[in-house]
């Protein structure tokens, strides 16, 4: 049977005002990324999320970002390469502190926001993550963005690496994504999304913006819960994959 | 052979302007009270610190605060039980990470500033403090005042205490520190005060201002590196409780 | 003709992460306290709420916290008197550029959140918010709960005092909201809340949970916006004043 | 009679704990650069050196900063320019309040650390910046690295511009810094650094690394107090330019 791994950014809440809807998000995903409290979060609102991600089987990656609340992790920041391993490291080991009070473990990493894009192409900083994870030790893998330059560092340190794709972002011919600033970057179409959904798992392809068909190697795809309209679209692509008798489960 | 714990804030350095004389520091004491990024210190310059403490064989504690680095955690803040004790375990894990990392581990956790007083009397933050110690696991002991409640409260949870005398404060008949309003509360005289550990480690007991000895239960004497003054009055303590036999060594 | 003024905090949104609907809001308000950075919003959020404050004539208030980010200004923090005045009119000098900008002003101040229940009966506090306020200079009112000693500190400095009221909470016959531990404590029928805005707005009275009639001296209502059926219980009370014919315009 | 500016970064301090001697410098110098909290400095520690500054009669400048105390503002953040621009505004609002309560007014601007540099090349950010300080009005000047983009943005906006040179630092033939990188990049010779400030107080130039006399347009030297070295050698340069009849003053 056809399965495929969605997963979510999750554990934003701070001080009680949430980004995206946990509670509605946790019932669908198979990944929750959670944030560390660098780019956002605090201590205990993470601590629920995780508590209910433990109660739900639900697998706990920990969402690694810069230290930009004021900027929830969106701006680059040019961090000394031994620095940011730290950072990295300090965020992994809170979180997991906090999945172990609930009975669970972190069983990935996947970087934030400008992080996640940095580390595409930044050399220094994508070692500094990998640094960083590997320092956590155990079996942590990590979640990329295929055909980066961290995808390369992750599989030289010996880390499992979870490629992800994007269901409601268009894909040029080339297997980039469409830029934002073009009017047909995001998709949102329940139906179109979830139909992209459906057949990256159960093809392993994603057809381009010109009708291309790449070979798209993602065992992840990305959901978003921030907005009612989000979930919703969530649901419709879990409803879809359910009919089609596609599993969500965790890659891992 | 008599023996005494001499323990010191260290970690405190952020983004490199330091606090405190932490190399001169971690080659004097026995244990370290390592910051975890709530009050001071972020994750590299922590590293560092625990770093050193691991190479010379320096236990390393956790030293909690308040999240209030604009205040150094010098401020009370009315925390929510639950969301202290998350708070308290959060820090303990992204340390541990951190002192992992260079091949030791965190020992125990010794509450920073204002939480350090808060928890003498304040039961329900006294409590959160305990539930996120016993929360990450482990052996960890606590390092307390004397006498308060949080005493008390990690007994009953079956942490092992260990108990804190300040050197450098004078201290009332009744067994509590001369109030800091007060012109004696500070005793500035490092021969004074080496006398002092000296006895504390010998008898067990503090001298009051009024003359009264007090039997104090404590293993571990806090000292400071915070200025040149400071480091000197340690090495000067040191000085003492060598040439007199004493041991200086972590009560763990 | 009578008339009352609405007020909502605004500006909370952080990294584009909102806490209220800000542009609904704004269209339906006469007084906007606005986040200066302390408790919520950075200060591009902030620029725009008030640039969109302007354009609608709404008058622009300092919305004045704790600084504390992750705790949304809700928990209480024990500032030294002198430390807290000064990060009051720091806050105040910071809002005021951004308003300036935008071709406004700030006219008032109003503490947020556990700082504005705090200066109802902490004499320190209070005192020093009132001092931040005047060194700021200008003409600015000061926006409190009737009743604390902080009414008490503003007269005595000279500042004018905008006395709130509580739309969707009960009130005990001795004055005081119903604590919000009491089932009763918050109304949440947007017909009952607008009847309640209209009584004062037209007799000056707010009827207790016992039937008690109370003359409150409030000249403005407080409202929310931070989510879908407050905006909408906040239209409802804006279409029941209009339709009695009460204006809604700044007490200033 | 020649003159020239002496220019320290001052209000660093943070939770009491400082990075410089502001004491002893505002003694020293003609002009302060004043941290806003953003890299470093809280409200009443920040009070407190412009109060000092007011006292001694040094000019005032708003040291603005990227938002990164954690990184004390030496990181580069790829800010979108419109929110740049709000955060310098917010700063330089922020501080003026605090300044207009000691009598004193902000007469200038100085970017800080990682923003200082970028803006002498990155043209989106350094625009940013001048906006930020044009839309808060008044007579601002800006104090810059000679030669950089921010220059021409700064003059375009009609913004007077004070050229700083570093008396500490080698020179390039093509008037650039010797890099840090190189072991000559500092010098550390009190009698050296003293002469090369006489030098461009006297004659408006630096002599490079291999001889070369550079002219130099700056009219303000940048001298550091962090630590009692620093001090010592800002005592030496300023006892060589008394002696040399070269009057310390602020270029405005």
């Amino acid at each position: 049977m056809a399965e495929i791994d969605l997963n979510a950014d999750l554990g934003e809440t701070t001080a009680g005002n949430p980004v995206a809807d946990d509670a509605a998000m946790i019932q669908l995903v198979s990944s929750a990324n959670v944030a560390c409290g660098f780019h956002a979060g605090d201590p205990h609102d993470i601590a629920r999320t995780v508590e209910a991600a433990a109660q739900r089987g639900v697998t706990v990656g920990a969402h690694v970002g810069y230290r930009d609340a004021a900027g929830f992790g969106r701006r680059f920041i040019e961090y000394a390469p031994n620095e940011l391993a730290d950072e990295v490291l300090y965020q992994i080991g809170a979180l997991e502190a906090l999945a172990r009070k609930h009975g669970t473990t972190i069983r990935y990493v996947k970087p934030h926001g400008a992080l996640y894009n940095a580390i595409v192409h930044h050399a220094e900083q994508s070692q500094a993550v990998i640094d960083g994870i590997k320092a956590f030790g155990g079996d942590l893998a990590v979640m990329l963005l295929p055909g980066g330059i961290a995808v390369h560092h992750a599989e030289k340190a010996g880390l499992r690496v979870i490629s992800e794709a994007f269901a409601d972002r268009n894909y040029l011919p080339d297997g980039t994504l469409v830029p934002r600033s073009r009017p047909d970057a995001v998709i949102s179409d329940p139906e179109v999304v979830a139909a992209r959904v459906l057949q990256l798992a159960d093809t392993g392809t994603i057809t381009a913006v010109d009708g291309t068909v790449l070979n798209v190697p993602a065992t992840s795809v990305c959901v978003h819960g921030d907005s009612p309209g989000s979930v919703a679209m969530t649901q419709s692509i879990v409803d879809r994959l359910r009919a089609a008798g596609i599993e969500i489960r965790s890659a891992l």
